[in-house]
This record gives structure tokens, C-alpha cells and sequence, in this order.
């Protein structure tokens, strides 16, 4: 994963070497307190490319990461404990973005940009996303109870509509009229890629059912959102300082987690008590798609995220009809059309606002 | 149904009283030659006016058409024969157009627009949307032997994606890129919405129904737009003189049709045999949603035909809910969705090409 910062290139616009490795290599002569991000003056081609690149490489992982919990079920390894994992994902990615810092330091010294000391006003402001997340898995137990594992994975696409309003409504980005139209068809399509036989049981899903998805869909599009704030309100801020505060919270709101779930467990059975090999990939890919959706959020958006995700989600069908021999049905080639369709309304959408 | 003609407004455009009747009674005064249609010169209003109202009727007729199937096969009174229910479809047809066109000669005499009389070189097309639609009916009876009905229900829906095809090719009016979306996702939606538990079935059918479902489809737009093509090709010739010549084909080729198929039946147990009250409901539909689907192809298109066929099956769906007790599936409402944006986006898709 290739998760390097590229500086600007202000002085060098549309030149021909402007790959990530040769911008990468020319930034080093940018003077001190310039060595800032691709969020802010730097020339469209090269944001361009690294939009085009992170949002490929989280499409991938969330593609693998899908994969690999397929793969798991198969293989009946899921004896291991969630909580643990949850949080050996963030302490990996707060290791690799210390390790990613360490080089630019390295290579750029420390500047105010790129240090790791922070103020309270920064850093008061990155425990949200986790506290959000943390009640909105919470609240996931209880769901359980109105609703069954396969109509839950239906409710979930109420997430793209809420990031788009809470989107529009928080970071004040307009999304224009046929944007919203194919954000609705991303919806639609997303769920008709999903239904099987047995998907009308959600439509009798009772009221408090309804009320607890449409509440975690807006705690996960609300967390989403509020990240892409806090990221994009300091945009010379290096990202990977950023990811730094943001994993740090992670960590601590996943220990709580442990404490408070898993903690007889770990210590009759131990912390790794069922980790497989499929586990330790399970938590690399984990890290890696978490660290590509914080690079997402400073260098495009949550609905660039959402797009990913989601087109994901039908590449990991494909895939696993190779992988797996699973069956495609016509209600997933019909949803594939439809978000198909939305993609390309949302690209042209853009030009037309 | 209200499908008479409207008269050229060129000498009062926008003036208070273009409603129908009032413009149909004004229209009295404007000279020989000039008694012409909608479809060239008058004013934007009243176009837009008979535009929607034909729309209008056609969609109501066609959901009151399914409707009564439904009501007919759950009654089990389907006993009579089709082939001489369709040839009084035709005939009523025809009769209602002479019964029209008698009314506007007696208004307003008998002009080179509205005279029943021909020439070889006009009259020599009508015959073949009738042609056409007989070698579709034909080919209908042989695609049961590689697709079942539900199955050919979904395959029909190649219809809408035919249409827009020969719609551009044939008529040469380009749909703009939003109007193609919205075209596919028009065909999506309505597959979408007619899904079941069984319509997995249809991808397992095999390359000779595959191949019969396109040329059906192909036989069907090409049928439609040819049908536009012939009435828009005299945009001052009246409708029901243009009505009565295409109807009177539609006579020839189903009393071809009962000969073929069911001349014994008739001779034995005579021509109405199996008829009952809804049977004569069904004819009386059929034969004013024909009409309406002539009206649509003068002062609408082929595009408007598909849509407002389109958004009936939704309604019928609907409406079969109260009237039969119906059962509406998530996947007819991600399936109205999607139409329902579909026809937002064609409308929005006229104002930017």
C-alpha cells in the first residue's frame, strides 16, 4: 500500500515525469513550510492521480477485505476475538503511520506540518469519530434483535443516503441534482445487487428495527463525515500526524472495548486464543483499507468513499464466483447495471453543476 | 377518451382559452389547408397539453388493461378465443375512427387533410407494423419451448432498450447521454421491479430463446417507430383517417390469424363463444389504448409510449394491492425507484442536450 505523501507542484505544473515517485523525489527541493499537501495549490493533474490512487487502492482492499471474511466463514475460523483484533488494527495503523512519519522526517525534517506534538484545540476533536463508531457497534447487538444478519446487510446501504445528506448538510458541498439522483440509484442498486429470495423479511422489520438502522446510519455517516472535517480543516496538516490522533483514539476506544466485552476471555484463553493465518491478513487488510479511507478523505471525499465501497461490493461477487464458485443472480446483474449507471451520472453530474 | 384532433393556434398563441374544446370550436374558422394537427405549428401550450393528456390516457388505459387480466385469469374466464377478440379489437378501432372522422366532416367538411380517400403511395406502409406485429405473435408461440412465462415477462423488458435503438436510428432524434441513462435504468427499474423468487430461471435460458427474445424485441420497437414514422411523415393529415388505415391492415391480418389458428373453434362452438362481461371490458380497452398508443406516437414518441407503458405496470402493482390483495416485494420498490428516477432524469436530460 502506498500510502506516501505527495508534495506540491506548483513550480513544475503538467511536467512529464509526474508520477508519485518523481514528484516525490522534486518535492525534496521545495523549501521548509511548503513541503505541504496535495489538498492545497497543488497542480489538478497530479491531485487527479492521487484521488484516482487511493480511491482504487481502498476499491481493492475493500474488495480483499470482503474476501478474506468470506474465506474465513468457509474455513469456520472465527473463534477468535473481534475486540482484539479491533484493536490490533488500530495499533498497526498508528505503528505505520509513525513509520511513514519517520521517513519524512527523515528525509524533510520536522516541520510544523509534519510534527507529532499537537494543541488541545487540534487534537480535542479526534476522539469523536471513535466515540461514534464505538455507539454505533454497540447499538449493532441490539439490532439483532429486530432484525436477522441478511436484512441487516440490506439496512446497511441507508448509509449511502445518510452520508449524502449529513455530506451536503455538514461540509456545505453541494452535490447537484443529477448527483443526488445517482445517489439514490447507488443506493437502489447496491440493495438490488443484495437481494435473495428471502430479502422481503425486511420490509416486515418492526418500527424500532427501522428506528435503530436509520440511527447507525447516521452515527456511521455522521462519523464519516466528521473525519473528513477534521482532516480537511488543516489541509497542509501531513495526514499521516492526522492518522497518527485518529488511530491513537482508536486504540484507546478499542481497549475500552476489550475491558468491557472480552476481558474473562483474553484472560482465561489468552490475547491471540484462535488467530489463524487468515486472522493476522484479516487485520493487515483491515489496517491498510482504514489507512486508504483516511487518505480518501484528505485527498476526495466521503462520497468518493462511498462510491469505492460500493463497487467494491460487486467486485467482490465477481470474485468470489472464481474463488468460491458462488452463482450470480439476475437481481445482482440488474443492481450492477444501476450502480453502473450511477457512477457515470455522478462523473458527468460534476461538469453540469 | 377524448381523441379528437386540435387545431393550428399560430393566429392566438397563449391566449386564455386553449383549452381543448375552445381551441377545437375557434379551429371552426381557419381556412381550408390549414385545419392541421399538433403536430406542426401550434403553439408550445397546447401542444404540451394534448402531449400530456394522451400520455395520460394511455398510461391509466394500459394499467386498467393489466388489471383486467388479472381480474379475467383469477375469474378463470379464459375460455374465449383470443385471436377473435383481437379481430374485434381492431374493428372497434376502426369504427370508433370513422366515427370521429364523421363528426369533424360534418363540423367542418371534408378536406384534403381529413378525406378518407388515398393514394397507392401513402396507404402502402400501413400494412407493415401489422405484418411486423403478426411475425412477433408468431414467434411468441415458439419462444414458450426455451423460456417459461415469468421468464418472457423479464425477457420483454429488451422492449424498452430495442426502442431507444431504432428510435435514434430510424427517426434520427438523438436521446442525449442523461436520456440513455435514464433509458437503461428505465429497463433495470422495470425488471427490477417484476423480480421473484423464480426469476433466476431466465439466465439459464438458452442461446435460441436468447436469440427470439432479441428479435422480438427488435420486431417490436422496429414496429413502434415505424408506426411514428408513418404517422409523423404527414404531420397535417388528421390522425383518424391515418388511424383507420392502420387499423384496417390490423382487421386483415387477424382475420388471417383466425383462419389459421382457430377457424375450426369458431365454426364449431361459434364466434363468441367464452364471452363474458370482462372479456368485453378487455376489448373496449384494448381497442382505446390502441388509440391512445396512436395519439402518443402523433403528438408524443416512441420514448413517451415506453415510459408511460412503463410507469402503468408500477401502477397496476399498486393498485392490485387494494384490488386483488397483492403482496409488494423490496424489490418492486427498489425497482420503482429506480423508474421513478429514470423519468426524472429524461426529463431533466431534455433541458441539457
Amino acid at each position: 500500500m502506498e500510502y506516501r505523501k505527495i508534495k506540491d507542484e506548483d513550480k513544475d505544473e503538467g511536467a512529464a515525469g509526474d508520477d508519485i515517485e518523481s514528484l516525490r523525489n522534486k518535492s525534496l527541493t521545495v523549501p521548509r513550510g511548503n513541503v505541504a499537501t496535495i489538498g492545497g495549490g497543488s497542480n489538478d493533474r497530479s491531485k487527479w492521480k492521487c484521488k484516482t490512487i487511493v480511491t482504487f487502492a481502498l476499491t481493492i482492499l475493500t474488495s480483499s477485505q470482503a474476501i478474506l471474511i468470506v474465506w474465513s466463514k468457509r474455513a469456520d475460523k472465527y473463534e477468535y476475538s473481534v475486540t482484539t483484533a479491533n484493536f490490533l488494527v488500530e495499533t498497526l495503523k498508528c505503528l505505520l503511520s509513525l513509520a511513514a512519519l519517520a521517513r519524512i522526517w527523515k528525509n524533510e525534517g520536522v516541520t510544523v506540518d509534519n510534527r507529532l506534538s499537537t494543541t488541545l484545540d487540534e487534537v480535542s476533536v479526534y476522539p469523536i469519530p471513535a466515540a461514534l463508531y464505538l455507539v454505533k457497534n454497540l447499538l449493532q447487538y441490539y439490532i439483532f434483535a429486530y432484525v436477522d444478519a441478511p436484512g441487516y446487510q440490506i439496512l446497511k446501504n441507508l448509509n449511502i443516503i445518510s452520508t449524502g445528506v449529513l455530506y451536503q448538510m455538514i461540509l456545505k458541498r453541494k452535490l447537484s441534482e443529477i448527483q443526488w439522483a445517482a445517489f439514490i440509484l447507488l443506493c437502489a442498486g447496491c440493495t438490488t445487487a443484495q437481494l435473495n429470495p428471502s430479502s422481503d423479511h425486511v420490509l416486515q422489520t418492526p418500527y424500532q428495527g427501522w428506528i435503530m438502522a436509520i440511527v447507525m446510519a447516521l452515527l456511521s455517516g455522521f462519523a464519516g463525515v466528521y473525519t473528513e472535517a477534521i482532516i480537511k480543516k488543516r489541509p497542509s496538516r501531513n495526514i499521516n500526524v492526522q492518522n497518527f490522533w485518529l488511530y491513537v483514539f482508536g486504540m484507546v476506544f478499542n481497549a475500552g472495548a476489550i475491558l468491557i466485552q472480552d476481558f474473562d476471555a483474553v484472560m482465561n484463553k489468552g490475547f491471540f486464543h484462535g488467530y489463524s493465518l487468515i486472522t493476522v491478513l484479516m487485520i493487515l487488510n483491515h489496517a491498510l483499507s482504514g489507512i486508504a479511507v483516511s487518505m480518501v478523505m484528505k485527498y476526495a471525499d466521503n462520497i468518493v468513499k462511498v462510491y469505492a465501497t460500493s463497487v467494491a461490493m460487486l467486485l467482490t461477487a465477481v470474485v468470489s464466483v472464481f474463488l468460491f464458485g458462488f452463482h450470480l443472480s439476475l437481481a445482482f446483474f440488474l443492481g450492477s447495471t444501476v450502480v453502473s449507471v450511477s457512477v457515470y451520472l455522478h462523473s458527468i453530474g460534476k461538469l453540469t453543476r
